[in-house]
């Protein structure tokens, strides 16, 4: 398959550029039969949109959607639904200057080399413009997962250098950077505004957390839910790592310590982050990714041209100074989108197992 | 595609239980004209086999491998390449205790839930004795990078709570641990002992290199390299964590440090790990991943039966202590069989290119 | 992978309903660096066009198609091509009557027990609308061979009883039959009017050939060059039959007779129709595939609705008569994009393959 | 996908030679819980097996096949089955002649120009006896159909110019031809015998047909079932030509014939051949396949050498004068495999959809 395919019955297909005419989507595989709306989308778009705060670009896009297919009278048909958001604030007279430069920590050397040409307005393809299609596209995984009684959400746990440790979900939709603890949102502003003052930008990490999962979803021995997830949260724009469960803690754990004992009352612990063998254990599913600082800083870096005589970059223009901070809403729909597509291909074989083995608890 | 089935030109399809009569894999789309016999493929299942250190498993496994198709008079010739490998040492009564108990932190409940029905021998399709098919077929993947200058080689960067810093290449073929540093292996050896005597396990970190990689392989925006690599390498038994680079490090770093800059004689830094925009850059392609504690120890722990019932269960037969230790000629497999099959899907498309802009020296 | 999508490296996936806001397609892995405008790929959507001979629909549809992605300073750049065209002539009053009835020999009853709920307006998914797209993904695939000298072209080669020999291609595009008969032409447009007045349709036999396909493209033993063909082909609504070469006139040919000699210069035949053993033999790739007759047609039948009543239907609207009258140029988009697909696959096993062995001429 | 595999989610991938060490296939994806023994298997593989008649290959196989995982204590594990089958008898000198030439209508000439080397020892993968791990495949997927009520049959019905009507099913397990009337097996003995007098060979016509299949299967508008089926079909070696329903005689009809009615009781005809708009109709399953004649014949043929030269060729070995006459149960098996992949793809989307309109029965 193609590199814009994402999913191997629930699929998404995603084409769009930052700066050209618009972004489209088409979502192959939705049950039918679901409810949705433009609406729908539209919520989880505003919640990555830019603009929305000082703290992240201010490029102005309305991000509004149009469903063009797959949905009759309300609800979805069974076939494929087609999405599409035109740009609006496209600026690119903005961009012309590197036209022949590649900046440092961008795609615009990799994306020269394998296709000789390329769009530079914004980053063109690269640009992380193209993850409006995978929120809006997982907004449809998440109305099929809500049906099933599953809810994925995502919070920042570190900014920075700072550790944010999870207090309630409530605070999350609260402030501009999806942070667990309404206690410490002052002080990330601060860290911000002097980062802006240093002309610098910073990193983050980002835990995303799915409730309600059954036993058993993930097809060993390649396609385990975990390796899908961890492809799926790599393949946003800056991710470096991905870690389910304890993740790189577990290396100086002991078995003893690790291992998620079981009782009839349920599980006593989850370091496994939800995940056994590859499949879903029933038990919360936890992923967490690092998000490597923003590369457009206003402070000069060398490389070279496509000529390869040396310069001097600015990235000027209007970037997020820490891209960590609108991603919470982008690996939330990754996880709903693997998490629908491997719903699907495990009833596809397993529909006619009969467990009668009780299911345990979630912790 | 069903789960058991790796990559979208150079496939590898595997098949075979811990304790079946054997394992199968059958590596379709490899070019036509590469050298093959079955001792290359041996060369590199030896470095994984168990039961050659007191360190691992002491199951003693000839996996001797015999090529069935797709070499003839020593050369592939382009059609699939069936491989098998009969199982010797099955000692299938050490397991028929466990039948009706989920073993914690293993598979066995999830199996169970998933499937209804469970291969309870040794883990049944769980076990990573499957992964000596990834092996197997990683030597082929081997091969075909070799002949374009491309080198795969691994090594033990953590164990347990003991951090090791690379020192050279040659000491990694030299111990049991594959590890990099000659001076350290006498401290991991104590390490290992007196693990054993606490009848515990531990996780380790193994990192993966490629050297010699072109730019220009991965294809965004979702099957970009790094995110393949994340699959691929989560795949594996007991991963519970994939970096790129600087992974997690990058959280806390900031843009003028993370980004890597360029001058007319090369990068000056590879925090990317030698990806940008899911490009390879060039630069050494590195990646880091977390195994978790092994599962199997014979500290008793508390678990629940098919019945719901609880249950102690100690994990009697023979088992890694430590997973890891044997992990690194896995995780090579796994990068080269993607390095593979991306150069393959980056030629499918751009064959065509002719890029003037000469190719950075190689950090 | 979903239904939607079509290929395994240059890949289609298209959305829109008959009757919706619009059709969608997004084409992917095409090779970077090929000139693309918007008009490219109108000259074959106005080949297919409803309404521009009285002896097809008289729907009017502008057919407009906008490149929404993809293509970049008048290039392809390797990232995906987003394509649309917005539906202008709904009239779904029309259709409002069918609601709940099935119309005999159409699709409405099979999307019914599929999907449970169903766009009825003007067939919806399963309406020949869809077409439009595979003819605008066609051209794409047009324009990539033609930079490899292969050309695909079709004729019509029956209508309904009418046997059409070829005669030469100039005639193909200048008569509404596509037929390759200057001399017929009068003789089907009298059976067409007579056909009207009967109140009933008729099927149609098409042929497409490819020139200039190099000797190897095609991957036995499943995606053999026929089987995809076959596959491809049979997609297109209405088809019920395919074959490559002589097809089921082989049946009682001898092996004699059948067989394809080879001599220094060339082949002394062509029954195989280009392909041998599912690999392309470097002669002309010949098909030719069967349409049923229109299900729509004013005649009355009968049927049930979805409560399982009778009912008796008259299907009003605007229909072509001959399906096949407009099935060339989407049959050549297909045959078209089948090759495309198979030329990059074939590419990225085998472009290090070097063969001494003259190609023979093409017959 | 890479070519030697099959399907979706039920997936087939095959390796093997004609004279190499033996055959293998992974059957993945299969349901759990389903008895399954090598005994089933053996069963269609004696169907298919070379010399059980003086009117096939006087070739000598046991093709015995050895189930190596994916079946535990009986049962399926919904784990990948792996299957084997050593060649027994394999003569290949009788081979080493031509090594150098390419056997017109052969695969020879093109497996050269693709791959630059080729296994020559009797076609190597190209030949027929690799459609013994299709057969074994297929055996697997009836078995999981039949707990479904699904039953696919095939039967000639067609051989070189003689036409054979259906009779009776019973009569086709009755006699080396897989003809379904007693009758006229004498006439077809007569007529092979001369046949080999002449020393030449014929083609023939299969049609197979699935009963008890549901409503809703096939997945447009691309994947539609009959597009799946041309697929599959047409990928056994030596056909041409793939009907559904009354395919070619379609073109002649109006659509007044075509169409078939539908009434409370059922539908009243059936020249769909139970498919429409790509998806089952509930009625039985109908195709029809063309294969071409053997293309190994004792008469002499004019052919090059891989240095361009020319050559005279006279095939040599044991052949089937006739390969339609064991095509029987590979077709049925193809059937098969593609209903099951469909089965589960249908399942994994509509799974929640009731509907209440009754299912019409079958003609």
């Amino acid at each position: 398959m193609s590199g814009n395919t994402l999913g191997t019955l629930f699929t998404v297909t995603t084409a769009g550029e930052s700066h050209g005419p618009g972004l489209m989507a088409i979502v192959d595989g939705c049950p039918p039969g679901i409810a949705l709306s433009a609406e729908d989308l539209q919520a989880d778009l505003d919640r990555r949109k830019p603009g929305t705060s000082r703290h992240t670009t201010q490029r102005q896009e309305a991000d509004q959607v149009e469903i063009l297919s797959g949905v009759f009278e309300g609800v979805t048909t069974g076939c494929p639904i087609g999405l599409l958001i035109r740009n609006t604030d496209q600026k690119s007279k903005d961009y012309s200057a590197i036209k022949d430069q590649f900046r440092p920590a961008h795609a615009d050397y990799t994306y020269h080399h394998k296709y000789g040409v390329r769009d530079y307005r914004g980053g063109g393809r690269s640009s992380a413009r193209e993850t409006a299609m995978r929120v809006a596209a997982g907004a449809i995984a998440r109305k099929v997962l809500a049906a099933q009684g599953i809810q994925v959400r995502g919070y920042m746990s570190q900014l920075g250098p700072l550790n944010i440790e999870f207090k309630q979900w409530q605070s999350v939709s609260e402030n501009a950077f999806f942070c667990p603890d309404p206690d410490r949102v002052a002080e990330l502003e601060a860290y911000m505004d002097q980062l802006r003052r240093d002309q610098d930008s910073v990193g983050a990490k980002i835990t995303v957390v799915a409730e309600g999962v059954p036993p058993g979803l993930g097809e060993p021995v390649f396609d385990r839910l975990d390796a899908e997830l961890a492809y799926a949260l790599m393949s946003i724009n800056a991710v470096k790592g991905v870690e389910i469960g304890d993740g790189f803690a577990s290396v100086a754990q002991r078995g003893t310590e690790h291992r998620d004992e079981m009782t009839p009352d349920g599980f006593l612990s989850n370091h496994a982050g939800g995940v056994l063998g590859g499949i879903s254990s029933g038990q919360p599913l936890i992923a967490h990714l690092a998000l490597k600082p923003t590369s457009s800083i206003t402070t000069p870096g060398r490389s070279i041209d496509r000529f390869g005589q040396p310069v001097d970059i600015i990235t000027k223009g209007r970037h997020d100074p820490c891209v960590g901070i609108r991603a919470t809403p982008i690996a939330e729909a990754m996880m709903a989108l693997v998490l629908v597509d491997h719903l699907m291909r495990h009833r596809a074989q397993n529909a006619d197992v009969r467990v009668t083995t009780p299911v345990l608890g979630q912790l």
